[in-house]
């Protein structure tokens, strides 16, 4: 077995040698790694890939902006592509490996500094290697009345990379790429370009006021390769004077779909800020492992679940969803998501008459729509043996679109004896949901990996066959997924990509973008 | 004087005749205007310039987009410039006439399909001819729940072109840029390109998911001049159960720029959903002339002001907005506002209490606040003599600067001779405000033209320095304003333009884009 990193394309040996000194001479000697031993943190993977299609040639951690210039220099000098991550903690997108093998992973994970938060407008100036833990704390330290809007693994990732990849949220602000405003990015040919408010002198809205002047182009910075985000200004969310969460339970699954119907509503009266619809098979998850529920052949059937669901009290599917605000309003509004839930046979129950089993979901909800930092939904991963994909298509908020996309969702992972796990979640206008489910598999069983693959690329493929393309990829469906949104868009992409990085220094396979 | 149009720059008479007759064959000899009476509409201003610097070589009105591909292949092939309008009355910012002189009006007016509008997920993919008049009129007979977010002249005006320029609307969800998912571009060299989920084959979620996969490349066509757009899904808004608009008077400037800050934290607290700091000039011009008030020298004077409000009973500053709900929501949430304002010295006023002149300022913010489409708002071009620039620069969300830009706004315009009429208006998340002022002179007068000319572009330069550039500019400040935002910016944009645009074939001059 080889001791020693794959070369970058078309570079050989000596020349690859010659450029690990050139970056070594930037950020010094400990910065670069290229042997196997330490770049393990940079192939790991739970994605259902095999871990030499996402070989790195190494990795490079710079300080700075100036770093970062010098280190393009040397990329376009010997033509050695840069996959950029900011904490490299994609989990189940990924993680920190590039698309494609022969990169050198930039890891901006030095570069963590929280630069500036604004009290009073509740804004963030970050670097990428910022964690939410670390914004956590420097808001509690500083008694701010502030809470963090945040992906269920929060305590290990950062907002910046996340924002980025348009994370989903639980909170108020759910969709990250709605909440923030400004960035500054290093270009290809090391160029600098702060977005937005961020370009003008003196400014005074950077991270406040989004758009700036002329064309916006923040937004090709993100699930994207023309760039490399140094700062972002984050969002941060005011801390409501109370929350309370509510569960709704529902007989099956037609009915369930009409709560995606009920939430959209809710959601375009402005009445609800998040909403979710959950199979309870998640739940069941979270506290077991495969192994001691089900020893059977293919997937946990449906019956077993229901089987499940009754023993424990729980309902199979369930909404649910976090009110904030005063006690009144919670109060008033409360009564009318209830009435809605009602109205279409959901058993609606407020937080405090949850009890038993019941709690389980409750608090999940709970932890992940407030501002709990926890890593309790990293339990997830016991549960079949850590490999992981998530699979998101978005749908219109519609519960026929509901139907038959979680029927597509269902059926590929049956076909290829994958558990259930599937779950609508409001999108920020509530006119469309996400059509979430985790595959989980043990990544340590080559059969078990290779269905995987299969199942995972089909449930891709199908999706967006039905006309709900997921809105995120894991870095083995870049290029599938891009195709699916059509030649002009790609098209598009590249003449982008040709005025910004025409030698494809910048994370060659991201996004489908060539 | 002549009677022939301006020539295209470079472009010979001869060359250009040629073109006029390519132009004709695409689109009938009809939608092809160049002689200057049936110029008029694409010539005539209303901001502080000189007709010269933006008159237009003439006007073609294509029918759909594969006429526009046939003119951008004849404006290719002669070089002819191509100032694309959609309802073509950007009232305060240059109307229809193009940036530079010598252009070819593109009017879109005849593209004014709605062509369908989603009931359930509350959206509408129109053409840029589209105006909200015919949008209303089609919910009205449709009977659907829905109504439109948009700005004072709305019967006029249509959604597309008002989105593109970042438009600020008064319901709920104001910020036009904020609301809207999908569009169709056109491209310099013809090519078609559909945003976010729009590329997809059998795609569901084109207007209701704007981000697609990969870069979100929809921003690049707003405020720009990068491709024409021909289709946009625009969202709508849920018609409220009630709505109550209050309003807040204010002793004297310092209080009221306290407002500012109240309103922006009830906005992070998701609590209101616009609001609104006003200096009662505003309410006094939708009502009188000028000469009937005031015939002295400069500026009317503060205290002139502050005797009006007095004689009126009004308040000298007031903040509003409505809240929308069901009646027990806004019972709930008025009781907040109110004590908020209470707390820094406004004197509260729920809608049913509030009589006499000051009925005047609750008509105007409940007719622009609701659903109602009146040209009321049109009184105020006859206070001066119909000649009208607007500026909006943006603030943080803070009282300090909020009387810093607004003292600017107010000195700049007494020194040249012009009444203040400043305001704020909360932006969508709270964090920034627009600083609002309109310019009100007499057009018919060289003196005065010359003057509001020098006011507006002291304007724009005093407060971009102090670090609050405006949102938007009039045609004749475009290339002034795109350099308060930096170099850097200019140079990406004019990648972006080389890459896409590389004949300048679309708007020269646009947001300074070059």
């Amino acid at each position: 077995m080889s001791t020693t990193s794959v070369l970058p394309k078309g570079v050989s040996k000596a020349r690859f040698a010659e450029a690990v000194k050139a970056y070594r001479a930037i950020v010094g000697d400990a910065w670069v790694m290229v042997d196997l031993d330490r770049l393990r943190p940079y192939s790991r993977l739970m994605i259902p890939d095999q871990a030499e299609n996402h070989a790195p040639s190494g990795a490079i951690c710079p300080a700075s902006v100036e770093e970062i210039q010098k280190v393009l220099a040397v990329s376009r000098q010997y033509r050695i592509p840069l996959w950029t991550i900011s904490v490299g903690r994609n989990y189940g997108y990924g993680e920190a490996a590039p698309a494609t093998p022969g990169q050198m992973v930039l890891d901006l994970k030095r570069m963590n500094r929280i630069l500036e938060v604004d009290a009073e407008l509740g804004t963030a100036l970050v670097e990428p290697g910022v964690t939410f833990q670390q914004l956590a704390d420097y808001i509690e330290e500083h008694k701010l009345p502030f809470w963090l809007n945040k992906p269920a693994p929060a305590p290990l990732v950062g907002p910046v990379g996340w924002t980025l990849e348009r994370g989903m949220g639980y909170t108020r602000y759910q969709e990250a790429a709605q909440h923030f405003s400004g960035m500054e990015v290093v270009l290809a040919d090391g160029s600098v370009v702060r977005t937005g408010m961020g370009g003008v002198a003196n400014a005074k809205s950077w991270t406040a006021y989004r758009f700036g002047y002329g064309p916006q182009i923040d937004g090709l910075f993100m699930q994207s390769n023309l760039g490399i985000v140094t700062k972002m200004g984050i969002w941060l969310m005011k801390k409501p004077a109370a929350t309370k969460t509510w569960v709704a339970g529902f007989r099956n699954f037609d009915d369930a779909t009409l709560a995606v119907e009920v939430l959209r509503d809710l959601r375009l009266d402005g009445l609800i800020d998040n909403g979710f619809v959950m199979h309870m098979s998640y739940g069941v998850a979270l506290t077991h492992k495969r192994a001691d529920i089900y020893k059977g052949p293919g997937a946990v059937p449906d019956a077993m679940w229901a089987g499940i669901a009754k023993q424990m009290g729980a309902p199979l599917w369930s909404a649910a969803g976090t009110l904030y605000g005063t006690p009144e309003q919670i109060a008033v509004n409360q009564a009318l998501v209830r009435a809605a839930m009602e109205k279409i046979g959901g058993l609606f129950m407020p937080e405090e008459a949850i009890q038993g089993p019941g709690t389980l979901m409750l608090n999940n909800i709970r932890m992940l729509t407030t501002n709990q930092l926890s890593l309790e939904d990293f339990a997830i991963f016991n549960y079949r043996g850590g490999g992981c994909a998530w699979v998101a298509p978005i749908i219109p908020a519609k519960a026929a679109d509901a139907k038959r996309c979680m029927e597509i969702i269902q059926r590929v992972k049956a076909k290829h004896g994958f558990d259930f796990f599937g779950g609508f979640m409001a999108g920020f206008s509530g006119r469309h949901f996400d059509a979430a489910s985790i595959l989980l598999f043990d990544r340590d069983n080559p059969d078990e990996l290779q269905r995987a693959k299969a199942c995972y690329l089909e449930l891709v493929d199908e999706t967006a066959k039905a006309g709900y393309p997921v809105y995120r990829a894991n870095t083995q469906a870049m290029d599938l997924t891009a195709k699916y949104f059509g030649t002009a868009q790609r098209q598009f992409n590249a003449r982008l990509k040709q005025a910004l990085d025409p030698l494809h220094i910048l994370a060659p396979g991201k996004s489908g973008i060539a």
